[in-house]
């Protein structure tokens, strides 16, 4: 449209430059934020630049906080033994609302990826291999995404971690609970056949 | 999750407060935001601020304009005497962006609501009204939504707009194009076929 206020355009340009919003929602998000009152702007500008400013990296794991040491890593009944190690920090939540893992994790901020040039350096893994060096640690469960990316950073990091004499595991790949064979890919079908488990 | 920091929890409550952001995007959009640099932020909340304040309604049509008069309204290369009536700004978007329509709008900024208590008063109706009776105007194209409250809203500017002898008309229904018959849901169809034209 050529009548679109050059300002509204700008709004609609940053609301779009967020993770998983097309032009059509940010076309509506925009007009929804012009609609709202000058309160509720304020409320969520502000509620943006708060979380912002009290929110930083957990020191030990580098998942998000806004005390000192992350709630995971300061509370004491869970098992300091075992790291689970992802790859952002959306991965730990997802695994967190799953109410099944009791350890700790270890947040890389990334996976290895050759083709975007991001390399070892670029990620947590340094801070991964001092935390197991020392000591303390049974077991580190490399939970990187089952793609490319996430296959040679759990490579990278099982060859950094092996002179350590830990147990180093895998999350498994196959079949989703609750889908149908005949939907799954051919890849995950393979895998899950490959990995298949006597019962 | 228990460990979610109440700052985040926040932030993503608000973000999913935005239409059409559901609770899991509006987790990556939280996340996103607080793996933005300062900077950067410091831009989306200065852009949203700024936009929220220079832009407001246009005091001829109510089309959203950062200008004393929106850039549709003081167009003479538009014909003044055509008003299209929309229930909102995206509406009117919409109806640009298809670049079919030339002449001018009346945002009425919602629709009569029975169920919601949203009554004529609430809307821009008076100021289409004496739009009208102003004079000069041969037709008002109403362009409400095909849906109980955008035909009750029709109707009643209909009924207001009567006097003054003018075109009144409404925009059609009928089967998307492109779309196919067996698809389209039964109110639809029967919309198709009683106003089907001869060819």
């Amino acid at each position: 449209m050529n009548n679109l206020p050059n300002k509204i355009e700008e709004l609609i340009k940053v609301i779009s430059s967020l993770p998983g919003i097309g032009p059509k929602s940010a076309e509506r998000i925009a007009l929804y934020i012009l609609s709202m009152s000058d309160s509720k702007v304020q409320k969520l500008v502000e509620t943006i630049q708060n979380t912002k400013k009290d929110v930083h990296l957990c020191p030990i794991c580098f998942n998000l906080t806004d005390k000192e040491i992350c709630d995971i890593c300061a509370n004491p009944a869970r098992d300091h033994s075992v790291i689970c190690v992802v790859e952002e920090v959306r991965d730990l939540f997802a695994i967190e609302k799953s109410g099944y893992y009791n350890g700790v994790y270890h947040v890389l901020h990334g996976s290895i990826d050759p083709m975007n040039h991001i390399s070892p350096e670029d990620l947590k893994i340094k801070e991964l291999v001092e935390r197991v060096a020392k000591g303390n640690i049974k077991e580190v469960i490399i939970a990187t995404n089952p793609n490319f990316n996430g296959d040679i950073t759990a490579l990278y990091i099982k060859k950094l971690l092996k002179p350590y004499r830990i147990k180093i595991t895998r999350i498994a790949t196959g079949l989703p609970k609750g889908t149908e064979i005949d939907f799954a890919d051919s890849v995950t079908l393979s895998m899950a056949i490959k990995e298949r488990k006597e019962i």
